[in-house]
């Protein structure tokens, strides 16, 4: 495989095949998830569904299909989709009277159905979840990270004013969006808000949570919008109040896709394969029984005896009996699929009582006594998920720079993310991206008060605060 | 609402709507499905996906659009599906090169994958299974029962030989399908298999579970194909024996559906609304408070506590606290939607630590303790889950006529199932169907041998054992 340090896109789209998570489809820009990596989806995605259900939101779901002219209604809207639509022409054996397009999402088709069920003030907040596959017409498609066809959670909601909507955005953004990419996926995010130039098409303000990835380069790996009423104006989505008066009402999106495998294997991989925090992986432990001849079935049915008890107490373990393999060949597999624990058990370890754990990361060995399996791999289990949210964290604080000065400004986004001050203005944000092929990643929530000049073109500064730029996936 | 006595079908339809279970989508056919109908579904799939992955069964996720091209390669299949394909023939901006059709069912691209990965006997069996949506043009669409867009999961299989494949077709109808109609959606299923008209496109034999509605009409709740190696050889998924020599792969495939929903409606459900079993209902126990003025505040956090105690024992409580309507409407309501169980809680009830319950079938009210209210309404919960399966099957019984008479035939079909001998000719079963609108619905695995004069025409009859004929949705 090729070494990220020599080019880091080749090592990604070499592992993404290696690892077995994905095919490419024949269709243009589509993928395969295969079982591996379908796996951690769901992982995530049982995660990710607790969280909307504890904070109050009901799934459901909408139509794939959608009516050109309900994407027409909201002007922006259709400006920012236009350009990566599928569109049905042809249905049951005839051509359509009007034709109908996948969905690149669905604050359209939601906000009619909205606009039919919403009535009096008493039924919102209006708090609804879909998880659904859209299509969006990818030119330079890639694995997980951009595929014409992706599956994601969107979550639509109304209320009635801006105060609750924007509580709504930032509980989308942070309780639901960004502990899941800290918690589960070990990935430190910024939480911050977009510039005008990225925001969502007809959105009023967009959120996202930025992370890091191996290379410097930042991913987006989750946005929550508040739509102000530009969508309930668009689709008549009204209350009555208390008052009696009808009003529109606010209402906000939010999505998470198949993308964070895409930023999971680029934030904790490295030159052996995958790295998986314990939370997402498949397999938590992989058991592989080191026996010839006659040995072989009695340290295999041990093996399956330990992963019993291991499954048994919640850690997903797996024995890796494929006799036509070697042990070494094992090792390697298992380290190029990213599992955290490997238990190498022989005759030997077995008739002492013990097996040889060997973590994922670190080249240390230690034998450790089967009796105490199950409690002392969890306690690994923990630490090893913990230290991948720390090395995380490290690697993009050394790789982020606070500047005032554009030669430092280039610099640091050339390896990783740069804190400036910024006028604001799209002119100004479009040559840096063209000469730096930086763009402005987010605003950080948690940025403190400052002002001074522009980093570029030193008219004063936006915001009140630094912006992060980095290169973009 | 209409009774069901008077028009069953006005009294589903009626229904799916006013207990907000599903809505109409704007594209011809399609569905909205809400929360409450939603929710029914993540109870089923969850139970499903279980029993799916307990057999060794993988989760993996296969693209949306398939070439038209693929599904050409099995002629059966694509003659089948042609009629009720929906095309993309646009994406991004352009006309495509060939068009895409939306995945009516997916074993032409699966079987592309498996052709791909399949490689030596080492590798079979070769367990897949997804969760997706499909398109299926239908021009007498209903809702949950046939709709253009619907939910499934199809699992697909392939095997070194046809012993193989078979035990795998017949595990998924029993094992996976039978069981959790039978167990979770109390829905008395009979399998069997379809005769050679109602086998599915490019199937060489068919399975099918077959459940009886309210009406006595038949609803196909399931279905499981041993494919041979028809998509094998279309898709040349080939693999090396143990000798060395290259084989074909028998395949398998098997769908449940969000159809299971209407299937749940339709043998359970009475004129007062739905009746949901246990299992599969969002809320097991409904919780009125029933209090005015200052002692509202008093009864409803009661109520909270006593659905907390519940929801800790894992019951699916739910409060009804909205303030604006009254304790006979919320009644109604939860009738409406078929909560097993209601408890109605007053300040009486509370200074004497009980609560009235009332179940959704039969009209008695009981008092029952607070105290031991959570081991109460787990009993209640389960005897109300059997006694459902009990009470269909009992209708079931009493509506299927073993008949050998053309006569009785005619008049067993028009209220439910007949059980006769049937020549096995497609001609016949045609002809039957003109007459009397019954159909071979399946020969069932469990049947006794018996042979005799078809029921219809007098010729000798087929499959060695009865046929069950009846009116199907």
């Amino acid at each position: 495989m090729t070494p990220q340090s020599e080019d880091f896109s080749a090592w990604y789209n070499e592992l993404v095949f290696k690892a077995e998570l994905v095919d490419r489809g024949p269709a243009k820009g589509t993928m395969v998830i295969r079982p591996y990596g379908y796996r951690i989806w769901e992982l995530l995605q049982a995660d990710l569904d607790r969280r909307i259900k504890e904070t109050g939101h009901q799934n459901a779901y909408f139509p794939l299909l959608i009516p050109q002219s309900y994407l027409q209604r909201e002007a922006e809207h259709v400006e920012g989709f236009a350009p990566e639509l599928a569109v049905v022409t042809h249905a049951g054996g005839k051509q359509l009277e009007e034709p109908l397009i996948i969905r690149p999402t669905s604050e359209t088709v939601i906000g009619e159905f909205m606009a039919k069920w919403l009535s009096s003030h008493r039924d919102l907040p209006m708090l609804l979840n879909q998880w659904a596959n859209v299509v969006r017409w990818e030119l330079r498609p890639r694995m997980f990270l951009r595929t014409t066809e992706f599956l994601w959670q969107e979550g639509h909601t109304a209320h009635t004013d801006e105060a609750d909507a924007m509580r709504e955005t930032m509980l989308a953004l942070d309780t639901l969006y960004a502990r899941t990419a800290r918690e589960v996926a070990a990935m430190p995010v910024i939480e911050g808000e977009k510039t005008a130039g990225e925001r969502f098409a007809g959105a009023v303000r967009t959120f996202a949570i930025e992370a890091m990835m191996r290379d410097g380069r930042a991913l987006q790996a989750g946005t929550s919008h508040y739509m102000g009423t530009n969508f309930a104006r668009a689709f008549n989505i009204q209350y009555t109040g208390e008052d009696g008066r009808l009003s529109y009402a606010h209402t906000t999106s939010w999505g998470m896709s198949t993308r964070m495998i895409g930023g999971v294997i680029m934030t904790h991989g490295d030159d052996k394969g995958l790295v998986l925090p314990p939370r997402l992986a498949p397999y938590q432990v992989v058991i592989v029984p080191i026996g010839r001849g006659g040995q072989a079935a009695e340290v295999i049915a041990a093996a399956a005896a330990l992963a019993q008890r291991l499954a048994d107490t919640g850690i997903r373990a797996h024995v890796d009996d494929r006799p036509q393999l070697s042990p070494g060949f094992k090792f390697n597999d298992w380290e190029l699929r990213g599992v955290p624990i490997r238990l190498e058990l022989g005759p030997r370890d077995l008739a002492a009582g013990s097996a040889v754990m060997a973590l994922r990361l670190g080249d240390a060995k230690e034998s450790i006594s089967l009796d105490g399996a199950p409690a002392r791999l969890a306690d690994e289990l923990e630490a090893f998920q913990d230290f991948l949210l720390q090395r995380a964290t490290a690697f993009r604080d050394s790789h982020t720079v606070t500047t005032d000065e554009w030669g430092g400004f280039a610099k640091a986004v050339a390896t990783g993310w740069a804190r400036a001050l910024h006028c604001g203005t799209p002119e100004c944000e479009e040559e840096i991206k063209a000469v730096t092929a930086a763009t402005a990643r987010c605003i950080p929530l948690d940025g403190e008060p400052e002002s001074g000049p522009c980093v570029r073109c030193g008219r004063p500064s936006a915001y009140g605060k630094r912006v992060i730029f980095g290169r973009a996936y």
